[in-house]
């Protein structure tokens, strides 16, 4: 099942059984907006602070995915989760009348590439029948979190990406579905040191590179094993950059790649710069316009790769650099 | 494998192969002082700043878990840690350069149940030969991060508890020692409502007591199962409510339990109030002490359940509640 320096097969692969995808109005305009479960168009959700309105993301991507697949709270084993905010205050708040054993996961934006992960792992290794995955971001509060609160009116240089604001999430299960997670290989931190937290495409490039690369080594493949390769946020900056690293590698991924980043907002007219980023980016495409075209078979294998760039506001004031990581999941049309 | 609502037995219990603890100058002095493998003096590890200090406790904790166990760092399949900093900048600085694929984790001060818990599955699964599992917490950053700044030297209540400047590491692994993980019991979120940020131990006892009982019930067994229940860093006031809180539900652990934050320091002399706290007191307590009782057989078998309190400084400015989690590992001399 262990296959070369960072990877699994699974032999007995965990299904998708569901998923559920809630976004905002900004998302809601993209070019994927009719693909989501839910749409929200009020950003405090009802709430009274930007961290509760991600905590409600949270909720009601979990309220959805347990709706959809017609299964209650309490057949779930476990829920993965992690947010962006310190200490994963949205996840804490957010899922806590589920009632599920919580195993918290904090692997910036690559978050949704870990809790899938190790949920596969939990339900490929006999210890839970179905689990919970879910990654949620949220704009404004991602940007008083790392950056200037909004109020404070700054400008976004060109280089900078645009926090989404969603959750997805997907129930892994050993129930038959139409789409299974075949293997994983789980990243290493990588650290080319940039230190420009308005520029997380150039910081999370090669980490995504060096997991993708590992991917190859270790399944002993070509980039047309998979129908796309799609990576989590790292914009219109990071896939030049990406594209670059693996040709220096030998590998060319240009007619496979794909970046949920770029994929999420219209470049011309929503003026979101790099593209999206935040953990809720990677996880909203996954769980509506990707799942679906693992579903019907429109892709066949494909490789997710969402990438996180390790920084806090802290670490960026005491002049850090800011590294990546990135967790890749194999996912198979059966 | 699967064990009522919320636990497993390992069928494949993997083994403790190794532990390695650091602490700093204050818990040196205290009642465990002769037991930590490494000393630190300089409360800044000779860095410039708290969380590069942090940062390099659990670089040396890695590191000497390593050699003691004469494995390299590519022999390791899998590092699950964590730490209390926002976006977990110690985890992140800390391991980087050691090159091994990185499951990062959240769980407050109940991380070292929760790696642990989750690096049992993997390895107990097939997924991997050796992992590490590693929490850490240090006493300034901690102070800097959830409420004042050491320089603002305001006075701390007396419910408040002093975190632990410590990292604990282990190796979890197929290969025998005398220690294993019997099995584990993940918590829930629990919530009593409780806002106070300077009484942690109270705000965490509820998830303790939530997470034991789960375990009795699932394992149908009785306090008297194990020769000691150990929770990671209620202090003097959370040891009281759990112990309460427990025979309102009919069990009595008075004479079985213990609790890391009181053994730490030494409450006549040390003046820290409740005890100690952090992920690093229960993982430094696991890794001197406990350990040395399990493998010379002292202790048959234990209840290791690391607490955690699930606040931000954002979320308590807010004016939310400090819910609490608690994630249990069954520990077995063999």
């Amino acid at each position: 099942m262990i296959t070369g320096k960072q990877s699994i097969q699974f032999a007995q692969a965990p299904y998708i059984l569901e998923t559920a995808s809630i976004a905002g109005k900004k998302e809601a305009e993209g070019p994927l907006g009719k693909q989501f479960d839910i749409v929200e168009t009020d950003p405090m959700l009802g709430k009274n602070t930007w961290e509760e309105a991600e905590s409600e993301l949270q909720r009601l991507a979990a309220t959805e995915v347990l709706r959809k697949s017609n299964l209650k709270a309490s057949d779930i084993r476990y829920v993965l989760a992690g947010d962006l905010l310190e200490q994963m205050t949205a996840t804490s708040f957010g899922l806590m009348n589920l009632s599920i054993p919580l195993f918290g996961l904090y692997g910036a934006c690559s978050t949704m590439g870990e809790s899938i992960g190790l949920g596969s792992i939990i339900v490929a290794g006999g210890f839970a029948e179905h689990v919970i995955a879910l990654a949620s971001s949220h704009y404004a509060g991602a940007e008083k979190q790392f950056r200037y609160p909004l109020d404070y009116g700054n400008q976004r240089p060109l280089a900078a990406s645009w926090t989404v604001t969603g959750c997805g999430a997907v129930i892994l299960s050993t129930k038959r579905s139409h789409v299974r997670v075949k293997g994983i290989t789980t990243g290493k931190i990588v650290d080319f040191g940039l230190k420009d937290s308005m520029n997380m495409g150039a910081c999370m490039a090669p980490a995504a590179c060096d997991t993708i690369y590992q991917n190859f080594m270790d399944f002993n493949c070509l980039p047309d094993e998979y129908d796309k390769i799609i990576t989590g946020d790292l914009g219109y900056i990071g896939h030049d950059i990406l594209i670059d690293l693996l040709k220096e590698k030998g590998f060319d991924i240009s007619s496979q790649h794909m970046d949920c980043g770029i994929e999420i907002y219209n470049k011309e007219t929503q003026d979101t710069h790099n593209g999206g980023s935040g953990c809720g980016c990677a996880a909203v495409t996954l769980c509506s316009y990707i799942i679906k075209q693992l579903e019907k078979g429109a892709w066949k294998k494909i490789l997710f790769i969402p990438t996180g760039a390790l920084l806090s506001k802290t670490s960026f004031n005491e002049g850090r650099t800011v590294p990546g990581i990135a967790h890749a999941v194999i996912l198979e049309h059966c």
